[in-house]
């Protein structure tokens, strides 16, 4: 069953490795099928190097449950889960350890806005969640993963899909959207605006930009008034 | 029409992927006819996977208007038509978003001529434009992102040719040269010399490089005592 | 003798180099035959282009003395030996130049544990021996560089499968496994988290990690109560 | 005349490009056959794209006329005559726009010895020049150039063959070796060593080595008493 979502998915996870943004069979990709209520997500530890899509694992949003596949899915299952239901808007996620995006979760640090690549896709800085607890940590960490993602997002009052990705404090980072193609768009735009960021801060640790220009740059991609691609023609 | 224009400015912009300088669609590469007074620049946001001549957009420089193509030319075109209204001697413009290049522009600091490597290629420090002001930003942000490099390189008495390439504040890289082949290779060579000044400046906070070594290297490839390369057989 | 050893032995220094983990002939690999006692190595100073197994060196764990073999054994033979005498959980155990983990060598710093990457992989810091002195310099050099691993390791109280790897000051990192693959592999993961540590002490020179994400992290992988990957099923 | 040369210079100009070291026509290989007192070196400015053994240029040392060739030499032609005359032990001579020996060079430092990746290769540090006088520039710019790389090196009473290399103030790097092979791997390995020489300093500024290991690894493999690769057997 949805042979073409686990067509997506699959080419999805293999993406990430030709983007460099991970190594071996780190990082893992789901997409969502929101009118089954089901998901396709990596297998759990998989080589990369022939992965099929019948390889994807099928898991109910609501249950939890494994509904088709001969794999454990991901070990980051339950993560996917927490945001799959917390925002009805998102269609896929991503989740790496690529090098500079690490950086600012292991530093426990934002990734600043500094410049219009970054404004393009992440509407202000990328945030990182607090640490967790010994108790989350120990009790259902995967779905805790999932809550201080949604906790943050939700205290700072974000909108998923206007800033489509987080760093875990000392884990990485997550990245979304509507599908699960565009939440692996964003996994590589965010390290390279990660590596930017940190290599900025370094020369000038005051380096800032104004929000008249976050809102130029990120208004005339997104929303009602865009007239970047060809959406206008 | 223009049809080798369009095939020199669709390989341009391909060869800014091949040289590691843009990921996905990002950045652009337009070239000018000057006695048609029409340039042409790649299509906003299409991939460049299966781009070609004939997905080149031809615009008019004097009005602006797009004379051939079918799709909407790049976001920034009104950047390249503000440059090369104001300096004749431009043929060819590149925009990127390569990485260390944009983390000057960030950091809102001149690249600095700390070496040869910088000098074979730009007479001087590469200067950072101002910050836009918010009314430049909301009026009509790409030709103001033009007129504030041509404002910074009259207020500094530049020869655009003398440096071809310029980084505008929390934006990034514009670079030009005689055709647009000449404006990728000073794209790809900024970037080199931004990554060379950025470690060098985290190594030693006080490098400097005496004005008679930049003349030296500079006049030995450029001008009418130039006597690198072939030219003097 | 050993075929399939001096096969997997051969292999995985060739995966040095398409890992990038070293350049040219720098590095080696070797793994071990617990039952007959026998060491497969890399011949020193030899092409990685045409290698082959059989160029592989067979040398007795007991004698150090080459059992099979037309060249010399990598120059570390003596070190690769002693850590296989000493710790018979080894089965491989692989030296490289990698630049990261070199830096943490060079400065004589312990790679610390700031991420879950790391600690999915190391448990805990990664240690930086002391210095050699100059007797056990001038002495015998590699059987001492085996000696202060040891003696690091032991004054740490570190089991080596969990703390798969370690840098020699001013020298460079030795990894091991249960094979010479998992030893591979370990390197190039010491190697990504090494720059991860770097570039995240650069940004935050405080930045560290609850213990109890470590446990997490280490024991959801390792031991008896893992559940990451299709081992549970 | 001097087909082999030719060949061997040629091919060794193409691995600068292979090995990453230079970018588009950067960078320059010579060879010297001391029989006849001609150096083949690279053309001046021209592509590598199709580049071969009968572009290379035949210079005699003693008068530094083209004996044989259709181009201009290299700019940087009177830098390798006063090296090779004046150091009749070299075979072969490399310069390179390498990003991190050019950061040594551009900070007016030495690349420090602080590892063993280093004195493998390079006994003690690799010295950076005093910077050239406005005099030295304007007279007789590459061949001063030369003078004051033989300067430095006597003046450090420095054997060229134990130091393969060194890096100019504000220019780069030149390497040699007893053939043009040996100058370009000089080249590749003063490139890795002054990336971990750099990093190692931003996470540790005091870091440094004992003397004794420094001549430990230089001698075990260079000089009377080496022992590592296959020269024993």
């Amino acid at each position: 069953m949805l042979e073409a979502l686990k067509q997506t998915v699959c080419e999805a996870n293999l993406e990430l490795n030709r983007r460099g943004v991970v190594i071996y069979t780190w990082g893992n990709v789901s997409g969502i099928d929101r009118a089954s209520g089901i998901m396709a997500i990596k297998p759990s530890g998989v080589s990369y190097d022939n992965m099929k899509p019948e390889d994807m694992v099928l898991v109910s949003i609501e249950t939890g449950e494994t509904v088709e596949g001969k794999w454990n899915p991901s070990s980051d299952t339950k993560t996917h889960l927490a945001l799959y239901r917390a925002f009805p808007e998102l269609g896929g996620i991503t989740h790496t350890h690529s090098t500079h995006a690490i950086v600012f979760a292991q530093a426990g640090r934002d990734i600043p806005a500094l410049g219009t690549t970054h404004a393009d896709y992440f509407y202000g800085d990328i945030p990182c969640t607090r640490e967790l607890t010994k108790e989350e940590v120990e009790s259902d960490y995967e779905l805790n993963t999932g809550n201080v993602i949604i906790e943050t997002l939700k205290a700072r009052q974000i909108d998923p899909l206007s800033c489509p990705g987080i760093v875990v404090k000392n884990h990485g980072p997550f990245t979304w959207g509507k599908d699960a193609n565009a939440s692996v768009y964003h996994a590589v735009v965010m390290e390279q605006v990660a590596e930017m960021a940190l290599k900025t801060l370094l020369l000038n640790p005051d380096a800032s930009i104004a929000q008249y220009v976050l809102d130029k740059h990120y208004f005339r991609k997104h929303g009602p008034n865009a007239y970047y691609g060809q959406g206008g023609k």
